[in-house]
């Protein structure tokens, strides 16, 4: 494989649709982004090839390695159990290729716990940084907004969430190309004073963080409507709030379908504004911006949804290829040195 | 006043549209309930009086007292400070009712916090239990759902998570009319051993409470679809749960007329189809349920949202001698005394 492309690893057993949409995904990026990436496909030799042949992709491109995985980590595993008792398993596989160095970066739409577990155990931190968080881009009334961490630590210090500020801050500039984001801490009310005893402390970390554009707390009002570009908080609100904010968009469209279908001319009018429907959904789909990135472990991974279907997958791998062509890291270890959060303290 | 009358008072300057929607909810109420009520109203006596003449109430009706309570406590106030600076606002004034006996509940939309602390530092809490929780009803695919607690308290022990959940089912039996609410503890997986590490403690308790039908942990994606009847979460997740969802809510609505607007077909659906979306938000409407309870103090307080006008007032009125009459503190003392909770620890 040729030195000077950016080689990402592909998780191909990882998601819902796995392998047939991680296959159709790396055809898809072998045309869209030509010399740009080479890729190492981890999963079960045989199968990826006959996909691959399928989809009338040379398994021979010099782009291409195949890379033999013969676990998979289901999406309901345990992580932790699962990483160590399939050590050969294609999440395991591909960040065993970043740590020898032979890829920059992972994409996986598999198991989240497992893909941050074995990049955790793997890959190690980053200097400076204890522990990782997940940045998810989230649609809004006004444009995208990151929500950091989505899920990856659950107990959060408030030096954590600190950390969270400035690679989310980073993050956002890098992602949303916003020179000056405006970052909140998620709280119960945006008066100072707010919060739980960690959101306080974390608090008076990131008012005194220079260069990120800190706007206190922010409340559940404030996301969606884009008052604020990164909001900060631990793993364990960030996933409920990722899930709930899922979960009621499907409903309230569930529930306008179910509506709709009582008159005929409600029924009629519906048909006539599909298209409208259709903008929205596509204005929300996360699939466009190919997952979520895996902040502060030494290496690059983005973690798709585990509904991706191809062009997901082929828009993450894209994703991972950014966060390593802008030294995401480099600059991470810089900004949290830079600012010398552990003297804050 | 009649003895036989359940008596409520009502913070009449408490509210975005106070006092008009509280005395437009109080004109409502005398029609509605007939001689079920007896209404002590607390604000201005004179302003007050003058407003029910307005409506063509009588201020002299026998089922009406109005007590003088010349200050109040505006939405953004700080409330543990306006509480203690305020004596004489509404919402104190309407709480030493209650704790004078001359009244049986309280009905706010006010400032939550206020009412959260006047409640608890005028009433204090019920045997057995150490912090209060606001008990509230929201839409869902399925039906209504109930999400305990929604932000009276930000820093929960296990413990107290134990009672949310006693008091939520009970609350459910009440105000959902389900003989054996299926009650969720919210966390980040729905596997045992998922959630921070007060989430994992309060599941090994609530496990243990004989009478409750626990589902486990539930995740974000289990709200609103009808999988689980109390939602139980402190009160920091549970403010951020509420008020991402109503945000949520407004902020697709918004992306939906936007869209809509974009072309003149689109345009011409949404109009044939409008009235499916009254009904959608006729169907998650609030002010139907009239608020949220706080439980687990010593007295009955509902908590209408700031933005109530007067058909939401008169239900929340209602809501309130709900609680009376089915003498909700009574059988919340019972339940946590016969559960025992104290000796699982």
């Amino acid at each position: 494989m040729s030195e000077s492309r950016v080689v990402i690893a592909v998780d191909m057993m990882g998601g819902d649709h796995a392998p047939s949409a991680m296959l159709d995904g790396v055809a898809e990026a072998l045309g869209r982004f030509g010399d740009a990436y080479g890729y190492l496909l981890a999963g079960p030799r045989e199968e990826v090839a006959r996909g691959l042949v399928e989809r009338k992709v040379d398994p021979s491109d010099p782009r291409l390695e195949l890379v033999e995985a013969p676990q998979s980590v289901g999406m309901d595993e345990h992580p932790v159990k699962a990483i160590r008792e399939k050590p050969r398993s294609s999440i395991v596989v591909a960040m065993d290729m970043v740590k020898a160095g032979r890829a920059g970066g992972v994409f996986s739409a598999g198991n989240t716990g497992a893909a941050v577990g074995a990049a955790f155990l793997k890959w190690r931190m980053l200097e400076g940084l204890s522990r990782p968080g997940i940045a998810t881009v989230l649609p809004g009334e006004k444009g995208p907004w990151v929500l950091m961490d989505s899920g990856a630590t659950v107990d959060c210090t408030p030096m954590m969430l600190a950390h969270f500020a400035v690679m989310g801050d980073l993050y956002a500039r890098q992602a949303l190309g916003l020179s000056a984001p405006r970052v909140g801490l998620l709280s119960n009310g945006t008066e100072e004073g707010k919060g739980n005893r960690q959101v306080q402390e974390a608090y008076s970390l990131i008012q005194r963080i220079p260069g990120i554009h800190f706007l206190g707390n922010v409340e559940g009002h404030d996301l969606f409507r884009g008052k604020v570009d990164v909001v900060v908080c631990d793993g364990f609100v960030g996933n409920i709030v990722l899930k709930t904010s899922e979960q009621l968009s499907k409903s309230l469209s569930g529930m306008i379908r179910e509506s709709v279908m009582q008159r005929f001319f409600w029924k009629m009018g519906a048909l006539l504004c599909k298209g409208a429907f259709r903008e929205v959904k596509r204005r929300t789909d996360a699939s466009e911006v190919g997952g979520a990135p895996l902040l502060g472990v030494k290496g690059c991974c983005v973690i798709g949804h585990g509904n991706f279907q191809g062009h997901g997958v082929a828009n993450g791998i894209r994703a991972v290829g950014e966060l390593i062509r802008t030294r995401m890291n480099e600059r991470i270890v810089e900004a949290v040195h830079q600012y010398a959060l552990d003297s804050l303290n």
